[in-house]
């Protein structure tokens, strides 16, 4: 499938819209249109439901256990800024930029990418540059722990991003050396002369705004990167006001924002997302069984909804890939077909985050060993971050032990499902016209459950009756689905509009239907129309739905 | 009722929390606890089945027309800049901050209110400082236009502030005087003498924030201060998308953020909160009729999910309350019990208004008259900014007539509508306990339809397979409602559990149950119990929350 014409159809159609698009757009923004509104909350409400409210209902998901319990909460976007220093996020939720020393501006750095290469080529011949690179790399390759070294080197050198360390690891020196003839940049876009760049420096991907109107340091604070956080600084909340007992979690889903330098792949890296997280809440001694558990359930709801295929993987991370206090981190992943062959985009991340974060926001500062990242120490070797001081351990009420819960994360985008299935959904066959004649047909042959439209409904004519007995059905149908009535032109059209809407069956009242009070029902993918009592369309289409 | 027990069982069962608890709150943030997310999402799910996708079901609201369609969006918190200096939300959306010259400080204006008062009565006495106010208003109330004025000069010379100005030409001279007694704020908190207060300067109330890494003025963006604006920017795209003819709606349910000086009241004035807004575009000619009709469906919503009674008042704004572009306006306000007796506050506007929108976004100047916000002139007469320059008009396909639509817009707060929902449903009654003995219950009365819960299934004690049973009536009731399985002490505190919660069924498995295969069902607020066969349980429960 070729991306543009998903895209295309995606505006036409009014899934997505280019964010405040009349004013030349905002990057890194998108609107849901109509449709895309109703897909977005059927994905949504898909999860909550599945996951949460009936995550019980084995009718739903086979295998569910009914051995944990599920709860929610929604949290607001902006939090007090001492939640984003105990989680890291203050100091380590970064990118880098670099400046020009001639020029005295400043540039992101995958923007100034490769400019050492093409400067010095100009400067010196591209033979001198190749060997050039070729020394720094021969050397840093065969000393011991050579990627951060690669990784410093190469930017300061030759102002290559090695933001991936693992994967210049797996690629060959060749092949890096070769992707230099592909830069474009010079260095210091605004200088003469190369070596002109600074060191990266960092760079929050936090959005930063100020609350109340005296605008000091103290009412500094952020827009959420995570829903995470919000949840597990309520834990205390929840364990308190409801009577869950571990294992259980806590589910939450809402807007995320992230500073991204470079948005791109439509709404896939987005700078505005919503995410759909859990929390899960387990004794540590049978973490490992839960991530196993989450690991495979959440693999089976993205299947069961229609990825399935080979577009589908879940990956597990390398022990060298891992946060450091993390014991497993697992990745479902998606070959978007706007990714190169053979790569896939990340769904959801499943982590196994031990007590890393209910720790750091009780105590603030641990030891170096389990939690380096969770406050930096100061000159005095103090904690340069102090955590709430609150109680954030669990007191099982049977075995009396009183521990600090390990915590599971499945974390998904939103967004991000939505365009799987969106990729997924769309394909383009042949079907014949209202002559007869076969004719390309786009269809997006989404999954009942989060179809924007579930049905609509159609009289064949616009007289004799038709329109009053279709819209009957039509408001019949209402009062469960969100169905569409539709009488204007050439029946085949109207099959054609819906097809790319995603609606999974027509109904359409026809001449016969006057007389003995039957229906037509059409299915999307398959084409198939059966005849169907008027009395029995609802059941009908409400057991398709559920099938 | 008193709103603090209101206030404590919201924290206390899950429905309310204050945003980043743990780390000493922040102010005007609230997060919604495991009930209240239920809740709330029930009453947004509610809101947008009634409004748009199930708008034509007379079953839900009777009286509904037909004729007209609605169609949904969700656009991104982080808009285009130019989006709120077309709006007038860049220069108009503004509180007022003083600053010191003495002390050098800044202050905002509501907290220095009476600061003269009481510093001039500590220098002069009472009975001098009471004389020369009463100098200062005598002037300016015999004067032709006193209302600015009495705003400058009650701010200049007594710190008093008039941000409701009608509502002090309402109040006599001598209430306003007499109020100064209670004041206790003194001058320039900082400061050692009076008069130190400059004349007061706009803060804007839009959150701000900087999109990408180079913080240029270019850079500068807000967070939403409202829905609607992403609705009016896409106007084009909906029409082009989809089939929609005049008259349409569109809705949308998201976070706003206003940087509010003062949040206060619970949720009620909150910094960051959600809405449910609706543009509705309609002919010229039509808009009157139209305004009419969603004054009066928004009341029958809210009357038809509970707050029915004395409560809820619709009041039209008197015509010098009105926006210069406003032909109507009315408020649905409620008697939140925080307020004083007799004052009723804003649960949604619903405003004509007219093309003032769509010709800001269009044009970004209009005439003075019709238009003198959308955009200031600058020193040369020009526009100080540029509108799309995109063709926002509507042509009617049958007429042929090409217009700019009016707009009627119902704009309700979610969190302001759960509040009212909850203050409304909060009641103590009398009940007996499991010995007969009459106790006070208390229970929160809520419509079914937006109960966080929708029945609680007991087995009456833990033994002779009255678990087993209840969980399979637990499981059937699942596949179609959010509803809770308890067995743990007393059935007696289980109800009062459940009440609390504003579950409005209880299920209870009991010994005859195994017998006869039937169940008792307890109604919340009635306290009547019938028994019903178990297999009818669902239909009896889907029945009653339908009703």
């Amino acid at each position: 499938m070729e991306m543009e014409k998903l895209v295309s159809l995606c505006k036409r159609r009014g899934f997505l819209f280019q964010s405040s698009e009349i004013y030349g757009g905002l990057n890194g923004f998108w609107d849901y249109g109509p449709l895309g509104v109703e897909l977005k909350r059927n994905v949504k409400d898909a999860w909550w439901r599945d996951m949460v409210t009936a995550h019980d209902d084995m009718s739903v998901l086979p295998g569910a256990p009914t051995e944990y319990e599920m709860t929610g909460l929604d949290c607001t976007i902006i939090m007090h800024p001492q939640v984003w220093k105990c989680s890291g996020h203050f100091d380590l939720f970064v990118d880098k930029m670099v400046d020009c020393r001639e020029s005295k501006k400043r540039y992101r750095w995958d923007h100034v990418v490769g400019a050492w290469v093409t400067g010095a080529k100009k400067q010196h011949g591209a033979d001198a540059v190749k060997a050039e690179v070729e020394r720094v790399f021969v050397t840093v390759m065969d000393s011991e722990n050579p990627l951060p070294q690669i990784e410093t080197r190469a930017l300061k050198y030759f102002g290559l991003r090695a933001k991936d360390a693992s994967k210049i690891e797996m690629e060959s020196k060749t092949a890096v050396l070769s992707s230099f003839d592909s830069f474009e940049a010079v260095v210091g876009p605004d200088a003469t002369t190369t070596g002109t760049l600074t060191d990266p420096r960092d760079f929050n991907l936090m959005f930063p705004t100020t609350i109340g109107a005296l605008g000091g340091e103290d009412d500094r604070a952020f827009l959420r990167p995570e829903t995470a956080q919000g949840i597990f600084v309520n834990f205390r909340n929840v364990v308190d006001s409801t009577r869950v007992k571990i294992p259980f979690g806590v589910a939450q889903v809402g807007k995320s924002f992230r500073n991204e330098i470079t948005p791109r792949n439509f709404t896939f890296r987005s700078r505005e997302f919503e995410q759909m997280e859990i929390e899960f809440f387990c004794h540590p001694d049978s973490s490992q069984k839960w991530y196993a558990f989450w690991r495979d359930r959440r693999m089976q709801w993205y299947k069961k909804l229609g990825l399935s295929g080979e577009r589908l993987i879940l990956r597990e991370h390398h022990q060298d890939e891992l946060s450091h206090y993390s014991t497993g981190t697992a990745d479902i992943e998606y070959a978007f077909p706007f990714l190169p062959a053979g790569e896939y985009g990340e769904l959801e991340g499943i982590a196994h985050r031990g007590d890393f974060d209910l720790r750091s926001h009780m105590e603030g500062k641990l030891d170096e060993k389990s939690n380096p990242l969770a406050v930096q120490l100061n000159e005095h070797g103090k904690p340069k971050y102090r955590g709430s001081g609150k109680d954030l351990t669990y007191r099982d009420e049977v075995t009396n032990e009183r521990y600090t819960p390990h915590v599971i994360e499945p974390s998904a985008g939103a967004d991000r499902a939505t365009l799987a299935f969106l990729c997924e959904a769309y394909r383009e066959d042949s079907a014949p016209d209202d002559k007869g004649n076969m004719q390309t047909r786009t269809l997006l042959s989404l999954h009942p459950r989060i179809a924007p439209i579930k049905a609509a409904v159609f009289p064949l004519v616009k007289k004799d009756g038709m329109p009053e007995a279709a819209k009957e059905i039509y408001l019949a149908l209402k009062q469960k689905f969100n169905v569409f009535y539709d009488e204007k032109g050439a029946v085949g059209r109207r099959y054609r509009r819906q097809d790319e809407a995603g609606t999974p069956y027509c109904i359409t009242v026809d001449g016969e239907s006057l007389s003995d009070k039957t229906v037509t029902i059409r299915d999307r993918d398959s084409l198939e129309q059966v005849r169907v009592k008027m009395d029995d369309v609802v059941a009908e289409i409400e057991s398709r739905i559920n099938a």
